[in-house]
């Protein structure tokens, strides 16, 4: 039987590519900068453009399909996961990056049918960095087959996360309070690259043992997850439950032990689901 | 009358390219880590075989000069900056990134006559970027002009930073409780990619406005300054004060204003300095 999406695959592929050239095109040019729900959540013109551009070339081509877009659902557009072939995109992931021109940003494309990851995109497009992942068939970067470090000892661990865009104090307290607690433990170390979408490439390649971070979309996720798994990683809840794509929050690992060790440190923090109603 | 010391700048680009392969080289095999001052300082054979390579070659052709290496340091020679022409070499700037493949790790060629910075060379080995300096003739990186940012709004700023590798609870909490002041006035957010090194040359290409640490080495700072002030920015203490090279302590910033700022803000971690008597 022929694969059933490995056509939309392709031809999401090619869309990435030509996103991740008109952000390019853009960082030549002035950035005019507008904020969403922080002085420090920053979006751009080009966000938009690039989303619009993507989903419309979808929606051409496949009518029937549903879309959960990031900047439609800042415009006012709902987020509600259904059963339907579903796209997820972030036409910019690392948007204050993208901004500063710090050489992070990805254009991010998930693919979802009956609620399961089938195929995901992330296209780190300074870097020229193609990451793609087709359920049942591997990760990639440019062609090359992608294998996480397999690392199940967290005081071996290099861990990637991000200190976000919310600005509320008692959210800082939290997130540094979890930094603190996994540091003492003691890990290697923590970075931070300044995209969802490129760190959770990092644990795909074995450049990093887990990603985790509270306070990310499903856009921020969807094409990265399923890079992670096909790749060997393995997708958590903040708890050390099931991943849960809405609920804002993820642990992407190399191992469940280290995933589960993560999540055992963590303090969680109360968010609103992307799914939850108005 | 020509420049004394554009031979040995050009003659130090070579051996940090070569040294830059032999890394690369090093990545496709097994890597043993030992340990240094902590649990998590790393160090590998590479560190001291790229060290010895760096020093032998230029100690033949240049036998009268001075060399303070991080690894020499290590196994027990002085770090005493005098008058002498000195070369500050950190084979590895990065050595845990290199240890896990995190794809950031720099040769980094600090040159300095009378204790001022003549030359500065840091190759990011595994992106292929050569970033140097020459002293009043402008920083480059792959043949391309550096200039910072000149951002002097800190509520506009990127910084870059590291938790670094003392996992002493307080010196942690002096880290963590740093950044949560930067964090709350707000900035737009801090960036880490795990070298000191790559973290300043971020700042010269304007893609980060500051970077600040305490707790490096004159070895970390060496190569990466004089890109700094040839891009345009400037190298503060972290009081605000003047740069002192050997006080493992650094801001580099895209403008005095944001040094300032960032310096208004930092507790201090006391720290024996690199020059400390025995």
């Amino acid at each position: 039987m022929a694969d059933p999406w490995q056509e939309c695959m392709d031809y999401a592929v090619g869309l990435a590519r030509k996103a991740g050239e008109i952000i390019r095109g853009a960082l030549k040019e002035e950035i005019s900068i507008m904020t969403k729900s922080s002085p420090v959540d920053l979006v751009t013109e080009t966000d938009q453009k690039v989303e619009n551009f993507i989903i419309s070339l979808i929606k051409e081509k496949y009518p029937s399909h549903s879309f959960i877009g990031e900047e439609s659902v800042a415009a006012g557009e709902g987020s509600i996961l259904t059963d339907n072939p579903t796209w997820i995109i972030d036409p910019i992931d690392g948007t204050t990056n993208f901004v500063h021109r710090f050489p992070f940003v990805a254009v991010s494309i998930g693919f979802v049918v009956n609620k399961k990851m089938e195929f995901g995109i992330v296209y780190s497009c300074i870097e020229d960095k193609m990451y793609t992942a087709r359920k049942g068939k591997g990760a990639f970067c440019n062609g090359q087959k992608l294998q996480v470090s397999g690392q199940e000892d967290i005081t071996k661990s290099l861990l990637v996360t991000e200190l976000g865009s919310n600005r509320d104090p008692e959210t800082i307290k939290i997130i540094l309070s979890n930094m603190e607690r996994l540091l003492s433990i003691p890990i290697h170390g923590i970075r931070a690259v300044g995209t969802a979408a490129v760190n959770m490439c990092l644990v795909a390649t074995g450049g990093a043992d887990a990603y985790y971070e509270m306070g990310i979309h499903c856009w921020d996720m969807a094409g990265a997850g399923i890079i992670i798994t096909e790749a060997g990683g393995v997708l958590l809840d903040v708890t050390g439950g099931p991943f849960d794509l809405m609920s804002r929050r993820i642990i992407a690992a190399s191992s469940r032990a280290i995933g589960e060790r993560i999540a055992k440190a963590l303090q969680v923090i109360p968010l609103r689901r992307d799914d939850a109603a108005n």
